[in-house]
C-alpha cells in the first residue's frame, strides 16, 4: 500500500494521542511521521506505552514547528485548551493542515468560547475558517478544510442523538435534557488523586453539574441543526462511571404537537441510512458502551413515550473513539480524499 | 443487651436477604430467629455466603408459616413479586407483623399494581392497610403498622430527591425526569448470562427504558408529596453501571414561576434537618455512591440552573442499603419502638 | 486482496469463537465462510454480539459436516472437551483440515488425556498425527499438519516462560512452580452464578488447586523442551482475577549448579530474538496484562534471585489472544503458507 | 458503654488511617480523641472522606506531641517508613503507648531493617523492646507492650499460612515460595499516575519482584516459627490485582520426608482451633478475598500434593483489615486488656 499521506501528532502520549497512534499505525494510507511529546521527548513511544513494543517504537520529539512542517502534510494537535490556539496558527502559517482536539476552534462566536473556557482567544479570526469536525453534519466542509476542530465527546454523543429529530422539526428546542455518562479516560492522563483507582472504582457520581463547557458546544450544534438564529438552552449533566472507556447519553425532549410518535423510528432510520458509522438499533434494542469500544461507531435508539409526550434517545460511543480519535481519523480520511471508512472498519472487543 | 425482638427473614439468601442478615446479625436489639431459603434449606447460611463463617452459621429452613409464627415477632419477606402476595396474608393471619420487600403491597390502587406488574393481586384488601415504608414520609404510620411495604430502590432514591421541592410547591409536577443508575446487585442473585462478569464489566447501558415498574411507584409517591388527587406523569430511565452496589438519581424539574432559586438550598436544609439518614450536601459538594456504600444514608444535593429555569437534584444511596435492607431495618426500628437509628449508625467503606 | 482461504468456525459464539471472528473478519487473506452455533442457528452473528453490527452480520448455522466440507478449506473447532473428539474425525474424513481448541488432541499419550479429562478418547489414533499448535516449538510441523491442537491458555503462558531455560539446560526440571492468574473470560460464556458480576467483581481467588487439567499439558510440554523421556512433575495453581481478559504466570525454578545467573537474560534474548510474537522485556521491565490485551503477543521477563538460587519468570498473554484465538490465527497462517504475522500485527488497547 | 480508653491516630487520612477510624469510631470501648493529619489539619475528617459525614466530623489536627500525650492513652502511628522512627520515641517518652504501622520497629536486627529499607535507624535500642504485633504469635507480649509494631500485610498473610506447618516441623524451611496478590489500596493514597484508574483497571502485574522489603519480614517470622537461629531464605513475589482491597497468598513448601500428608488438615485445624480470627476452611473450600473484606478474618486452606510432595497453603485477608487496621485493633484490645474481639465481630460485605 502506498502510505503517502504524512501525519504528525502533537500531544501523542495523552489518552487521545495514544488512541490516535493505535488507529493511525494500522491505517492503510496514512504514515505517522512525527510524534510530539513535550514530557517524553527523546524516548520511544513504546517506552511510555509498552503495548506498542514492536508496533510503534518511534522516538517522541519536542515541539518543533519547522520540523513538523517539513515532515507532515497534516498535524493533529491533542493539546490542552488554550495551548492549541497558540500552536495551530504557526502550523497553518507553514502550510500544514490541522485537525485540532481542543475546544479552541469549535465555536463560531468567540464570546461563547471565552465564556465557556474562561480564556482570551488569541486568534479569533480563525474561528470563521475552522470547520466543526462532525462528518455527519459537515462532511463536505471537512473535506476541503485547512483547519478542523474535532468535536467534544459529549457534544458528539448528544448531537448525533438530536440530529434526526431536530432536523425533522418534531421536537421542541426548549427543555432538552442531556444526561450523559463517561468512562474515566475522559479526564485525561494525569497524576491526580481524584482519578486514582481507589477513589474511582466501584463508584458513580455526577460532576460539572452547572456550567460544564460542553453545554455551550451542544447548544451551538443544536441551534444549527434546528436552523435557529440563536442556540437553544440545553440542560446537560455529565457523570463518571467506573470504567476506562465508553460514553452513553440519554437525551430527553418534548415531542411537538401533531407529531406521530410512530414515525420517530422511521425518521431515525432515514436520517442515518447512509451513514457508515451510525448504527441505528430498532426493535427495542438498547445501546451498550461495550459494543462500541475501540471503534468509531455510534449506536443509537429512540423511544417515544406516549404517556408523557416525551422522547428518549440513547446514544453510545467510545469517548476515545467516535468521541475523539476515531472521529479524527474519519475527518482525516475526508481531508485526504480517502474513503471515509479507511482504517476504521474494525470490530470492537465484544468481550 | 436484651435482644428481645425476634425477626425472621423469608428469602435470606438473595442479595437483599444477605444484606439484611449482615445488618440484623449485629443489631443491638433484634434477634434473627429464622432464616428461610427454599433453595438451600438445611444448609448453614455461611455455606452460601462464606463471609459469614463464625458470624452467622444458623441453618436455613424451609418456608413453614407455623414455625415462623411461633419463632418470630416480625417476618421480613424478600421474595419475588407475586410470591409475596401469597405468603404475607398467611403470616398476618397468624399474628406476625410483616415487612415485605416486593412490589405487592406498595400501591394504594390495585389497578396501578396490576398494570405495572402484569399480575392479578390475590388480596387487594390488604393494600388499604399496608404502609409504604419510607420513614421520611410515613414515619408514624410505619410505627403502628401490621404490614409495611418496603419501597423500591429507585422510588426511594427519587422520592427523597423530590420531597422538599414538591412539598414546598416550587417545582412543576409536570415534566419531571428521573435519570438513575444502579449497581448490578439490583438485578438480584441469579445465574443469568446477561449479568455475568464478562457481559457487565466495563460497560454501561440503559434498560427498561419504557414502562419500568418503578415509574408508577415514583408517580404515586410524587402525587402524594405534591398533594395531588392524581399522580403526575414522570419520565424515568434506569441504567446499569459496572459496580456491585450503589445508586445515583439525577432528577430534573422545572421551577415554577416566582421561585427564587436561591431559596432551594434552604428548602432542602430545612426539610431534612431532623432526618437522621439524609445528608444534605451544600456548598457545591456532589454525592458519590461510594460514600453511602453499606449504609442507610442518602446523600443529596440541589442545583438550580438559572439559565434554563430547571433544577437538578442529585441523590445517592446504596441500592441494598437505603434502597432495600437498610431502609427495612430503619422501619423495623420504628415498628419495634426502638430508636430509629439503632444498628444503623455505621460508617460506610470510604475505600 | 485475494481472500482465498476459506475458514469455518464451529462454536462461533463462545468467547474464543467471538475473538476468532474478530481477528479473522479483518484478516487480509482468510475468508469466514461458515459460522456454526448450535444454540443460535439461524440468527445473525451480530444479534448475539451487537459489537459486530455491520461488521459480521452473517447467519449462524447448524453443525452440518457436509456443508462445512464444501464451504471451507479449514475448520476451527471451538467446542467443549469430548465433543471435539467426535466432530473432528468427520471433518478430517471429508478432507477438511482442522484446528481444534479443546484438550482432545493435545496429548501424545492417550492415558494422560483420559486421566486429566476423565473421558474415554474415541479416536486415539489421531493423537499420533495431531500437532501441538505452539508455533514457538512446532512451527514446521504446524505448517504441514492436517490436525492442529491449539494449546491451552495456561500451558501456552507457562511453556513460553520455561522454554529458553529448559532448552539451555540451566534449570532443574524438578520443583518447578507455575502460579498463574486468568481473567474471567477463561471460564467461558455461560449462565453460571459463580461467574456473575456480583460474585466475581472486586475479589481474587485460586481454583482447581489440585489436579487442574492444564498441569499435565504443561508437564508434557516441559518434558519435550527438556528432552526428557518422562515429563517432569510441575506444581501448578490457577487463580481468577476480577478482569475480563488477560493472564499472567509467575514461574519459579531452581537454577542448576554452575549456572551463571548473569547469563539468563542473554539466554532469553537469544531464544526469542527471531520470534515475532514474543517480546522479551529486559532492563527490569515487568509484563502487565493490559499491554497484551487483544493481541497475540507474549511479554516475558526473567529475574534470577542470587539469594535463593531460584529464577522467576514472568509471562503475560491475553488468554483469548496468544492463549486461544490469536495463537490459532498464527497457526492458521502457517497452515495456509502465509506470513506468520498476517492479520496479527495490531497493537493492543493501551487504555 | 464506658468508652474509657483514649486513642489518637497520627496519619488519619491515609487508607490505613481511614480504616482505623472506621473500626474505632464504632468500637465499644475506645474513644478517638485525636486525629492527626499534616496535610489536612484544621479540616473535618468527613471533608476528606464524605462517607464519614455525621459519623466522624472531628477536626484533623497538626502533629503536636504534647497534645497527644495529654489527650491519648495510646497513639497509633500510620506514617511513612522512617518518619515513624522519629515520632514514636517522642510519644513513648511522654508515657504514651504506641502501635506503629511502619516497618521501623518490626525487626529484631537493625541491620536487616537498614538493608531492607535503605534507611539509617535513629533509635535501634527500641527494637529490643518493640513487640511484633501478630497476636497469633505474640499475644501475651502484645498485651504488656509499650510499643507494638503492626506487621506488614504480606508478612501477616504469609506467616499465618506458614505457622502451623513450620511449628509442626513438617515442611522444609528451604525453598519456600510465597506468591501473593494485593488490592491497589496497598500502595497507599497518593496522586500517582501509576495508580490511576485507567492504568490499573482490567490489568494484572507483578511488582517488586526482587528485593521487596516484606521478604525480610517474612523470613524473620518464619525463622522464629521454625525455631531457627538464622531466618530461612524465602522467595516472595507480590502482584497487583484490579480491586481496591483484598490479599491472597499462595504459599508453596516442600513436605519433609516422613510427613503423612493426611495429617496436614489436622495440624491446621488444631493450630487454629482457638484463634478467633482464623477461619480454617476444610473440605476443599477455597478462600476468596471478598469473604474477608472489611473484617479482621484470615481465611486459610491447605492442600498437600501427593504427586510433587509439596504443600500449597492459601491465605486470604483484607490488606486493610487483618493486614493493617483490623490487626491493629486486635492488638489494641489486648493492650487495653479487653476481649480480643471487641469491635471486630462484624461480618464483611458478602456482596
Amino acid at each position: 500500500m502506498n502510505k503517502g499521506f504524512r501525519v504528525g501528532i502533537v500531544g501523542a502520549t495523552g489518552y487521545v494521542g495514544v488512541e490516535l497512534v493505535r488507529l493511525l499505525s494500522s491505517h492503510p494510507f496514512f504514515r505517522l511521521t512525527r510524534l510530539v511529546s513535550q514530557s517524553y521527548a527523546g524516548k520511544p513511544f513504546s517506552e511510555i506505552y509498552p503495548a506498542f513494543n514492536r508496533v510503534v517504537d518511534s522516538l517522541l520529539s519536542d515541539l518543533d514547528i519547522d520540523r513538523i512542517a517539513s515532515d507532515c502534510d497534516l498535524a493533529i494537535t491533542a493539546l490542552p485548551h488554550g495551548v492549541s490556539a497558540s500552536v495551530v496558527p504557526q502550523l497553518l502559517d507553514r502550510g500544514v493542515r490541522v485537525l485540532d482536539h481542543s475546544g479552541d476552534f469549535r465555536y463560531r462566536r468567540v464570546e461563547v468560547y471565552e465564556q465557556a473556557y474562561q480564556l482570551r482567544h488569541p486568534c479569533p479570526a480563525l474561528l470563521a475558517e475552522a470547520v466543526y469536525g462532525l462528518p455527519e453534519i459537515y462532511r463536505d466542509e471537512i473535506a476541503k478544510a485547512r483547519l478542523v476542530a474535532n468535536p467534544g465527546c459529549y457534544p458528539t454523543c448528544a448531537l448525533l442523538a438530536l440530529k434526526p429529530l431536530l432536523q425533522a422539526g418534531v421536537i421542541s428546542t426548549e427543555g432538552i435534557v442531556v444526561d450523559a455518562v463517561s468512562g474515566v479516560s475522559g479526564a485525561g492522563r494525569k497524576a491526580d488523586l481524584a482519578y486514582s483507582f481507589c477513589e474511582q472504582d466501584a463508584s458513580f457520581k455526577a460532576y460539572g453539574v452547572i456550567g460544564h463547557r460542553h453545554t455551550s458546544e451542544i447548544e451551538q450544534g443544536a441551534g444549527f441543526l434546528a436552523g435557529l438564529p440563536q442556540p437553544p438552552l440545553v440542560t446537560f449533566t455529565p457523570h463518571l462511571a467506573p470504567m476506562k472507556r465508553g460514553m452513553l447519553a440519554t437525551v430527553y425532549a418534548d415531542l411537538l404537537p401533531g407529531t406521530d410518535a410512530s414515525t420517530l423510528q422511521e425518521i431515525f432510520a432515514q436520517a442515518y441510512k447512509e451513514e457508515p458509522f451510525i448504527r441505528f438499533l430498532s426493535g427495542g434494542q438498547l445501546p451498550e458502551t461495550r459494543s462500541v469500544l475501540g471503534t468509531n461507531y455510534a449506536d443509537l435508539s429512540v423511544f417515544p413515550d406516549g404517556r408523557t409526550n416525551k422522547v428518549k434517545i440513547l446514544s453510545a460511543i467510545d469517548n476515545l473513539g467516535k468521541g475523539a480519535a476515531g472521529q479524527a481519523v474519519q475527518a482525516l480520511n475526508l481531508m485526504a480524499g480517502l474513503k471515509e471508512t479507511s482504517g476504521l472498519e474494525i470490530p470492537g472487543f465484544a468481550i
